[in-house]
């Protein structure tokens, strides 16, 4: 299953990679110098080169200057530190914009986007697509076989949305693919409704401003159509540099829970997926939703190793408000990467830029120097990832798998014209995750089409909307024997956004064992009463539903309000398995103790059992040792926490037998031998 | 008085029609049959329909496909239900807005409104009209004698504002009408201020992006000709109907406190007013300003009958929260229409959209199918409409007239520049209204043209800017001995938003017997303490005025402040009435108990005195009979209602005598002879 | 140092100048004979005449009608009123925006400002140049030996910033003479991150719509471009009424803390600044920020004395909440406008309009006439304006400065990216200027480049971008023995935005004695202890800096958190001098204590001493007196202050000695000879 042009990284890099984005046409030649002077030492071996150089290596449309990118690969490679060598297409040049302004997106509000930023090209232009293949090609070129060379580095970032004609044409060209006939995309978005009906792909345009209301199944096609055009983008770079060598991995760097791109569509196409990732320290859970990022980001490709491509070094600059991370913070989310299968630890970017408009984001090398703390702690940062080189190409397993789908997401939160439209997808995922987390259960994500063998339960986060094969794959692992625990408002339309016949919800109703006459979203502020079966009661808000059982038990029901009586969680047993559903939002003590009541009943390994939320327990392992990574996230106490067996700490080098004592924001990193 | 076509239409229907929205293109004609099978089980005796169907009915420029509207119409005659025939204008076919982008209406930032919602078109724009005609023209010959058909409905939902040149056009056409020659416009606009001077009618254009601050005459003008431009577009096709068949009504639908059409202008052009109403059920008075607007439809046109034409059987989708009509709410609100005049109960949408933006809009037969609750109580419902058959045609008195005035609502809303200019002319005329309906007073709502003799008490909320007119008429009204009852910032302005001359308010100083220095509104949660003459004290807050008395007196007076001595309440006897100003916002018991003493002292019949407040109680008659409905909004108790006289109550066909109990949610209709 | 125009000026009106905006042109001329009378009534000396008077004046292009202008200004000169004749080209006619549209500035958003409102031009626009020139020519061809014409008013609140076409062309000029080549330009810009390289001139716009994130040295440039471009028109018109005759005084009015235009660069331009002021009435310290504009325009042309040429008499009618100014409150305000500098008490407008944007901004002559309120407190404080002559021409001395920097203003807020994004410059500034204000402390207020010998304390308020010549003023003052007095986040950058190398605080880390590790903003709510050396401690909050000292000594240290013992406060000894720099935001109490403290120790005058905060204390004096205003801002109690010698009341007569008693709301003028 292992990629082997990952491999072979992993052999040419020794470990783990660690280092940055390396900018140096922002600087003068005498301070690359002292950049692989203090690169070296602190134990950089790799760094993201290029990735806005477009401007500088073409300054004029076909004019290259390359001589100060060989003079850095050179030196870079003289002290050692390998290239993750970027296509600088994600800032086409001044040049380009001037002699072709249609490559600029037009935005929903139906103007350009215009120069200054970055990000400023249509994907489905031909016209930027033809200038990003030639500087790819010109770079792939040069530089393939560099010996500093480890990995391509395709764009930056990929996002833009656009509403250009070309856009158009590109959509119409999708939807052809897609649906053969204008008949049948017709009836894949209902356009009889309010008189939409197409007669001719020309007649169809991308939906530029949202006006009034859209149709919705329109609206979710676009969202992946865009997906799709950004990565024509991609997989047209990555041929290019492909055709030149092929043993060198070749990656594009994602974000954190970023809507504009299904990257289950897209792991496929990557060596390896990488994520760049800002969690606001102001946040006093962004540990969790960073978890959950890197286990998704595992799970991408199936459990291999992915790449942390980016993260700050302290604080970042674009919110409104950006606090830096206090002393042994950006150490303890870097070992959190690595414990939930990173097997790099990369920051933007090597040193601070002195103007522009990320001159405060922090880097490795900030304003006040090589004596600042942040440098000092990324010092002792390289050498402790040096230590942890065992970990690198170790994976890890679970037996519950969250479903995290990008349909589901577009349907929830861009389609409109639900009964209420105020659903946050990703609260509703963490909702669901954090229980897991706090309790040390590893947990893998899954898409509506993954393999779901490996899993005892399969835990099923409001997906409103879920595809025919989705909806066979969630029924068939219940009826193997698996539970599935369900929340509200799940299985209610088709992919083409259209609700699904027979009562709601369309998708489940034999599965959850129960028919919903209604939904019935809460007022503002409207709390209910919920009673279980063993007496005890919860509170509950925001959603309910007008549920009939149809062979389900309820496991809950309304203590009052005009649903009183009526079942609020429901039971079923279907096939070998079990469904529990959520008809309500729960309050957050109760909603925990059903899911964790079925993750247990269903025999899950709980090995971390008792040991405190706050320490972040989790285990790699290889077929020689298994490798315990404990994260004390507390800043106010040390922990101690008991491990079976006996073991050597990576990062201290002693041996550990019996427990681990952690410091305040301290780690450890136990091999064990299996 | 009463219009001969909706004579015999009643006469057709056999009392008052039921039913809703029938949209049989986005269905398999298999399904039709099942409809049909339904709405006869449902009791709907009429459907509106094609409203939404000219991509439909003219697939291609010119190219028409009736043969499914043949089917349709003949289906639904086979089965005793009748017709409400729509011309499909709301929704031009997207082959029309490629061939004619310019349809499109401009929006307020510049930008077209694009394809995809509804709406879309420009009501000035030449070519719409060209082919809006066409279809209905071909509808018209087609259909105008089909026995189905009892009713025309023209278009939809009648509203876009465009700033289109073709609307600048027609803006000038619309001006040299009024205005007859510039000089003219200049003086009413007062365009000498900021040097705004206009020398030809070229140069004006409509007042498209809002920018700082614009012209609030040529604001106000462009309001009054946007209505205009659609009643143009609604009175072209209703003539192209007519044409062909003079004795069936025809009308447009309407909608609730909807300011971009002055209704005043539009219902002389219709055979009856129409009404599309969504109170939200979060709303806990959403009953209370749905019976303000069942008072308005029914004054537009002088008291005669009006249609619901639309309402939801549950949850509506537009909104960021859809909360559902809980059980006997949707037959309560229907009651209420029939209760204040109305002759129709009718829906959105007869069943459930599978797709498109309003999936989630709840229907007659909702996605849950004939066993579902609110096709239950849609099936209770339509056989009580039958038995209110009497009541068709029936009409209601009232001693009570509260002003609402579209140039009145613009004036305070649209034009900016007022002391503050946060007024709400909806919440303001809801303020005044509300005790008026808390005690079963029925009302009639009036324009400024309207005939106030029938009336003892003449209320005026808020009338910032109120023409020559209607100044002359609310003088003499009081002068033959009404009693007015006028709240602060009234008689401000004359019809071109210019300040009357001669001290505030230059409409009405002689009538309120005071003079205003200046206007003083509140800081922010300032609160002024007001004094009855009989000691009383109120609270006040919102605005004062500056106020000095010539011939009125101080019916309460400030007790603190810098405006301490002041009145608040002026008292004047003017000609053979009195008229009553509020000079600021008082607490809301204080300014009932002032409003009602002057309703019982002008000798108002106060028939319902007693009942609480939640039960509503109406009455209509005929000649023969009066029908007094008897409301319970009240979900948690049943009450008993005095009655005097005895008569049958409709709905249980049981004998009342003396008093009437009403369930918790309850209602009764009861039959008295004369 | 005095402006000779404005000594002949002065002469010439006999003293302070009391009018209005007068226009004419709305009214009848039958209304001007009244309005000469009532202004000679108030003791009107002087009106703004023709500010919006173009479409008057040039109803048809090259077609002028100047009659009823000569006999306006006849009817003042007869009546002895003389006129301050204004260019009316901040509303160009209907006529010019039809033949150009071009002239209209394009916004922010893409779109043009349109017609309808005013300031609707380009300033870069060669066509708008052109007509205005013509228009100026014309009035001064024909006005400037009128013997009524006193002072030129050219055109009105400059102000637009738009993106056109000329504007870019605009730009690029004004850039190749700021930097010459374009090499230099990528450098102050640091267009090397994220690959924005200019390799010609052509390919640079003026940074349109703002998506995501602009270059914020671009930004930063464009700011200054755009109070340049404005300024060329300003000069341009100026030059033109100058070419006819050369001894009037030429100026244009500039507005309150009005962020678009640079006044340090425009006030030499001037021959007096002249300020337009709308405090808000509900703000219960908007008298401290009127001081502080007070201080401001009366340093910006060294301390000469200043106009007051826009205020109002009442309420304005621009904003949501437009309260009045209550009864002495207008008085009072104007007072202290001349107690701070002023030589003129002028208003927006003469008399009320009757329609257009501002009918309801009060006027001199409200709506209600002659006898109102307000034009009977405009009679009074003619009079009082009339016994005031003598302190025309006075002067004021400070020892105190307060630095304002425009510049620095665009760095803190215009620019993004900062560690956080919600400074506001103006809260900043008035936190520090409030505890001088509430202790009597007379203050000047200097830009990086002004004189700083006269003073011995410098308070630098977040000076986060400040120039090189700047930073060696700051640096100088302090060594040769004044007292800087400094806050966070200061010396951050230089003039193109750059963070200055070698550790923060790059311009002031010697000054300060000090380097500063890294900023660090507070999270949301939080709050720090802060010690000082007495035992004292003090809250904080918003910021912190992790700082270490190199030389200076902490005054106080964090008592909490992680910078528990590290410097809050600094105090360093710097050449012959003393700074005090403030690392967080002490709360008030303890600020203002810290700031009082160091002014004290600097040995500044302490002349009213013990008066309390509301007791507004300050001097105007010439050669042969002194002008002691004293202004009681409490409306609730009467207050005595004591005064040194023995003097005058200019506004009673009465002799004064020892003491002054000044009723609530108000106000004594005490000469008292030198």
């Amino acid at each position: 299953m292992t990629n082997p042009r990952m491999r072979a990284f992993r052999d040419r890099i020794g470990g783990l990679a660690f280092g940055g984005d390396y900018n140096p046409e922002q600087w003068d030649p005498s301070v690359w110098r002292e950049d692989v002077r203090l690169m070296r030492e602190a134990g950089v071996n790799m760094v993201s080169l290029g990735v806005f150089a477009w401007a500088s290596l073409e300054p004029e449309p076909g004019k290259y200057e390359f001589g100060w990118l060989d003079e850095v690969m050179d030196l870079l490679h003289e002290n050692g530190i390998s290239v993750n060598l970027a296509t600088p297409t994600a800032a086409p040049p001044v040049w380009l914009t001037r002699m072709h302004p249609e490559v600029f997106p037009i935005m929903a509000d139906g103007e350009p986007f215009g120069f200054g930023s970055r990000l400023h090209y249509d994907p489905s232009s031909p016209i930027y697509r033809e200038y990003a293949a030639r500087i790819t090609t010109k770079l792939a070129e040069r530089y393939s076989h560099h010996p500093a060379l480890a990995m391509w580095h395709i764009s930056n970032e990929y996002g833009p949305t656009a509403y250009n004609e070309a856009a158009s044409v590109n959509f119409r060209r999708w939807l052809k693919r897609k649906y053969g006939d204008i008949a049948t995309l017709n009836e894949a978005w209902t356009t009889r409704f309010w008189g939409q009906v197409y007669t001719d792909w020309d007649q169809i345009e991308v939906p530029s401003i949202p006006r009034s209301w859209m149709n919705p199944s329109r609206i979710l096609d676009f969202k992946r159509f865009t997906s799709d055009a950004l990565m024509e983008c991609f997989i047209a770079e990555r041929d290019i540099v492909r055709s030149f060598r092929d043993d060198i991995p070749v990656m594009t760097n994602f974000m954190r829970f970023y809507r504009n791109a299904d990257y289950w569509r897209w792991a496929p196409e990557e060596d390896a997926v990488a994520l760049d990732i800002y969690p606001d320290p102001a946040d006093p859970d962004s540990h969790v939703s960073a978890a959950f990022q890197f286990d998704l980001f595992r799970s991408l490709k199936g459990g291999q190793p992915w790449m942390l491509m980016e993260q700050a070094a302290s604080a970042v600059s674009q919110w409104k408000l950006n606090v830096v991370k206090e002393p042994g913070r950006m150490r303890l989310g870097s070992l959190q990467a690595l414990s939930r299968g990173a097997d790099s630890v990369m920051f933007f970017q090597w040193r601070a830029s002195r103007g522009g408009q990320e001159r405060f984001h922090s880097a490795m090398l900030p304003h006040s120097g090589p004596t600042s703390r942040t440098f000092r702690e990324i010092v002792d940062l390289g050498r402790e990832v040096k230590l942890l080189a065992p970990v690198a190409g170790t994976t890890m397993q679970a037996e519950i798998a969250v479903l995290f789908d990008w349909n589901g997401w577009w349907g929830l939160e861009e389609t409109h014209g639900l009964p209420r439209n105020d659903f946050s997808y990703v609260d509703t995922v963490m909702r669901h995750y954090t229980p897991l987390w706090r309790s040390h259960y590893p947990v893998d994500v899954v898409s509506p089409h993954s393999d779901l063998s490996p899993y005892k339960v399969l835990v099923i986060p409001n997906a409103y909307l879920i595809d025919d094969a989705g909806v066979a794959a969630v029924t068939e692992f219940a009826r193997r024997g698996g539970t599935v625990v369900m929340s509200f408002f799940s299985g209610v339309v088709d992919d083409c956004n259209r609700v699904r016949p027979n009562g709601y919800p369309g998708a489940f109703r034999a599965l959850i064992g129960a028919k919903i006459d209604e939904y019935w979203p809460a007022r503002p502020g409207e709390r209910f009463t919920v009673a279980f079966a063993d007496g005890r009661t919860a509170s509950a808000s925001w959603w309910r539903e007008d549920i009939h059982l149809e062979g389900g038990t309820a496991l809950a029901t309304y203590a009052d309000g005009l649903l009183r009586g009526r079942a609020a969680v429901v039971a079923n047993s279907f096939g070998s398995g079990r469904v529990v559903y959520f008809a309500t939002l729960l309050e957050e003590a109760a909603f925990d103790a059903v899911l964790l009541d079925e993750v247990r009943a269903a025999g899950v390994t709980d090995r971390f059992r008792g040991v405190p939320s706050h320490i972040e327990c989790t285990a790699r392992r290889d077929g020689r040792n298994e490798y315990v990574f404990l994260l004390n996230h507390g800043a106010d106490a040390p922990a101690t926490v008991p491990l079976d067996g006996r073991g050597t700490d990576l990062l201290t080098g002693e041996e550990v037998a019996g427990e681990v004592r952690l410091d305040p924001l301290g780690a450890a990193v136990v091999r064990v031998p299996l």
